[in-house]
C-alpha cells in the first residue's frame, strides 16, 4: 500500500462530515492534541453554560433553583442526556459520584443480585482504582477477588467454577487501547451465571455502544475523556431495568431515597437508576457536562466510529507500519479495527522521553509506565492533516534522537 | 428589655465589623435571605476564579494542568485552608467526594478502628442521609444500627454498654439549630470506648469549631452551606492525625493510593489523610471553592460567632420573644446561646404557607415538615437592618393573615 500523502489527508478533512464539530471545541494555536483520552477538550459552549448557571441560577435563583432550574432532576436528566451514546434507556442511566464510587456501588449491587457467590471477578491490568475498589468491596463484603486475562478463552475458564457473581471489565483497555467484544463476553459471563459491569471510560463518546443489545447488566463510566465534561466531572452509572426493582447499593444516601423530602427515619430505595444516587452532586460541574452532551446529541456515533477507525490506521500507517516503526517502536493496539478503541499504544523502552520530546514539538500524548506511549483519537476535534503531521513528528522525534535531551527526561508527578 | 428599634440596627451595621464582607457577595435586589445555611450566596470572585480555570487551566493547559494548575493536589490544598476553620491541622483534612460517601467512608474505618465492637450509633432526628447511610453500613458490615436522642445522658446510657464501635452526631442539628457541646459529647464517647464523627454540615463557616483541641476522632461535612461554595459543592472529611497510619476506608480509589501513579496491582494506602480519597474530584466545582475558602481565609470566626448570636437574639427578640409569637409561634432553637447554632427555628402547623408568604414578600428561608421555618444567619452578609426587617415581616406576615392567600400553600418539590 503507498504511503499517505498529506495532500490526501487535507482532501480528507474537506470531505470530513464531522468537520464542522472542530469550532465546537476551544484548542490553543499549535497543538496538536491527542489526549483527550485522558481529559477532552473544552467546548466552547462550556464557559457561557457554567457562567450562567453560577450567576444566573446560583447568584439570583438561590435556593428556588432546586425546582426552578431542575437542579434535583439533574442526576436523571442527564442520564437521559447521555444514555443514547451507550445504547441504553433514558431511564437506566443515573449521573453522579466518581467512577470509583459507581464500582463500589455496582460490585456489591450485583454480589446481593446473585447469592450463593462469592467472587468477584477483574481483569489482570485493568486501571488500578478498578482493581483497588475491587479489593475495597471484597474486603467489607467478605467476597473473594480473583482476576484474569480478558480474554475469552481465559474468562470462559475462570467463570466456570461456578463461583463468580460479577465479572467488572473495562470496555476499552486504558492501556493497550484493546477493545473488547461486549456481546460476547456477555454472553460468557452469562453462560456461567455471573453478572457483568462494564467500564465504559475509555469507549463512551469514542465508539458505538449496546448496553441493552449486548444485556449488559451494570455500566460505569467517566465523562471527562472522550466526553468532554471537563476534570473529574462526574460520573454515570447504568443499571439494566430487569435489575432495577432488585438491586441494593450500599451507598444509600438521601438522593437514593423513594421520597427523599419526607424525611422518613429509614431508608427505602427510590424506583428505577434513582437508586444508585447517593448524594448532593457537583452542580457547577454538572453544567460543563450538560454543555457538552448538548453537542453529543447532535453526533452521530457510527460517523465518529469511522473517522475514528480512519485516524488511527492513518497514525498507524505511518508511525508502526505493519507493526513496527523506528528504533523498534512497536504497536501495541491490535491492528484489526475491531478490537482497536480510539486510541494507539505504542511500546518504546524511552517512552517517557519519546512523549516529553513530542509534547516540546506541541504534540500532545501521554505515557503510562512502563513503556507505553499512548495517542488518544477524537473526531470531533482532530483532522486527518493534525493526525499525519504527529506521526511524522513522532518518527522524526525518535529517528533524529531529539528526545536524548535531558530535559526530556524529567519526570513530572503526573505522567 | 425594650424592643430593638430598626435606628439602633442601623447604627450596628454601620459598626459591624464584618460589614466590609457584605461587598464580597452577590445578592438580588430586594431580597433578605436566611436561606444561607441550605445554600450559600455567591462568592464575587467565584464567576472569575471557575471562568479562569475552565478557559486557562483546562481549555489552554489541558492534561498538563494536573500538574501545572496542581489540579492532583487539590483535595489537600483545599483541606488545608479549609482547615483552621476546623480546629485542625492542615494535613487532617481533605476535599473530596459528598458528604454521604465520607459519611460511610467514616463509619466503616471507625468500625475498623475498634475492633469487638459491633453498634453505630447514631442520633434520633438527624439529617435523613446521616441515617440512611449508616443503615447502609451497618448491612454490609453486619455491624448494628442504634439511635438515641443527642442529649448526653441518653448518650451515655446508650453508650453504656460498651458495645458501641462509632457514634455519628450531628454538630448542629438541622432542623432545630441545637448545637452541641463537641468536648463534652466526644469525652462521654471516649470514655466509654467509642469513636466519634461529627457532620459539621450546619456548623462549618458558621461558628468556630475545635475538632483537635475537643480530642474528636472524625468529621464530615459539606461546604455548599455556610462555606457557600455552591450547589452540591466537594464535601470535606477530617480524620485525627493519630487515627491516620491506622485507619482504611472501603472506597479505596487509587486517589488514596500511595503511590497513585505507580499503577500497582494492589492497593496500599497513601499516608495521612490522603488515604480517605477515592477518584478524580470535579475540578471545575472545586476552583468554586477555592474562590470562596479564599475568602474564609481573611474572616475572625470569633467574630462571625459573636454577630451570628447577636443576629439570631435580635431575630428571636421580634418573632418570638420570650419563645413564643403571634398565633402560637414557639421557638424550637435553644433560647440559650451556647446551645444554639447560626438557625432560628420556629414551630407553626402552617410553617409551609407561612414561609412561602414570606418569600412573596423577598425573605427566604426555608421549611422542614412537619412544622418548622427556619432561618438562617450568615454574618458575612447579612445585617442588623435586614434581620429586623425580616423578623417584622414575620410577624406582619402571621398577624395579617396574608399567609391564608391559596397562591401559599402550593407545594412545590424541593422544599
Amino acid at each position: 500500500m503507498a504511503p499517505v500523502t498529506r495532500e490526501e489527508c487535507a482532501k480528507r478533512d474537506a470531505e470530513d462530515p464531522l468537520a464542522a464539530f472542530r469550532g465546537e471545541f476551544r484548542l490553543p494555536e499549535g497543538v496538536i492534541y491527542l489526549d483527550g483520552n485522558s481529559l477532552g477538550a473544552l467546548p466552547a459552549s462550556v464557559p457561557g453554560r457554567v457562567a450562567d448557571m453560577i450567576e444566573r441560577e446560583w447568584g439570583r435563583g438561590l435556593i428556588a433553583s432546586w425546582n426552578d432550574a431542575g437542579w434535583w432532576d439533574k442526576p436523571r436528566e442527564l442520564g437521559a442526556l447521555l444514555a443514547p451514546l451507550l445504547g441504553a434507556a433514558g431511564d437506566e442511566v443515573v449521573v453522579g459520584d466518581g467512577v470509583s464510587a459507581n464500582i463500589f456501588k455496582t460490585l456489591v449491587a450485583g454480589l446481593r443480585l446473585n447469592p450463593g457467590r462469592t467472587v468477584l471477578l477483574g481483569e489482570d491490568g485493568n486501571f488500578p482504582t478498578d482493581l483497588y475498589i475491587t479489593q475495597g468491596a471484597a474486603e467489607i463484603t467478605g467476597a473473594e477477588e480473583r482476576r484474569a486475562p480478558a480474554r475469552p478463552d481465559a474468562l470462559e475458564e475462570a467463570l466456570s467454577g461456578g463461583d463468580v457473581a460479577v465479572l467488572l471489565l473495562s470496555h476499552v483497555d486504558y492501556r493497550t487501547g484493546e477493545l473488547r467484544d461486549m456481546a460476547a463476553i456477555t454472553e460468557i459471563a452469562h453462560r456461567h451465571g455471573a453478572l457483568v459491569i462494564w467500564d465504559l471510560c475509555h469507549s463512551a463518546g469514542a465508539l458505538p455502544i449496546d448496553l441493552d443489545g449486548c444485556g449488559a447488566d451494570f455500566a460505569v463510566g467517566c465523562t471527562y475523556k472522550y466526553l468532554n465534561a471537563g476534570p473529574g466531572a462526574p460520573g454515570f452509572v447504568y443499571a439494566a431495568r430487569r435489575h432495577q426493582p432488585h438491586l441494593r447499593q450500599p451507598l444509600s444516601g438521601w438522593h437514593g431515597h423513594a421520597r427523599p423530602f419526607g424525611f422518613e427515619p429509614d431508608y427505602r430505595p427510590a424506583d428505577g437508576a434513582s437508586r444508585l444516587l447517593s448524594g448532593s452532586q457537583p452542580l457547577v460541574a454538572d453544567a460543563a457536562l450538560e454543555a457538552s452532551l448538548q453537542v453529543w446529541s447532535r453526533v452521530d456515533m457510527e460517523q465518529v466510529r469511522a473517522k475514528s477507525l480512519a485516524l488511527t490506521d492513518l497514525f498507524i500507517s505511518i508511525a508502526a507500519p505493519g507493526g513496527t516503526g523506528p528504533d523498534g517502536l512497536r504497536l501495541v493496539t491490535p491492528a484489526e479495527p475491531e478490537r482497536r478503541g480510539s486510541q494507539v499504544s505504542l511500546a518504546h523502552p524511552d517512552g517517557y522521553p519519546i512523549v516529553q520530546a513530542l509534547i516540546a514539538r506541541g504534540v500532545i500524548g501521554d505515557f503510562r509506565a512502563p513503556d507505553v506511549l499512548r495517542f488518544g483519537f477524537t473526531p470531533l476535534y482532530l483532522g486527518y492533516t493534525e493526525v499525519f503531521d504527529a506521526a511524522t513528528a513522532l518518527v522524526e522525534v525518535i529517528e533524529s534522537g531529539e528526545w536524548r535531551d535531558p530535559r526530556h527526561s524529567r519526570r513530572s508527578q503526573v505522567t
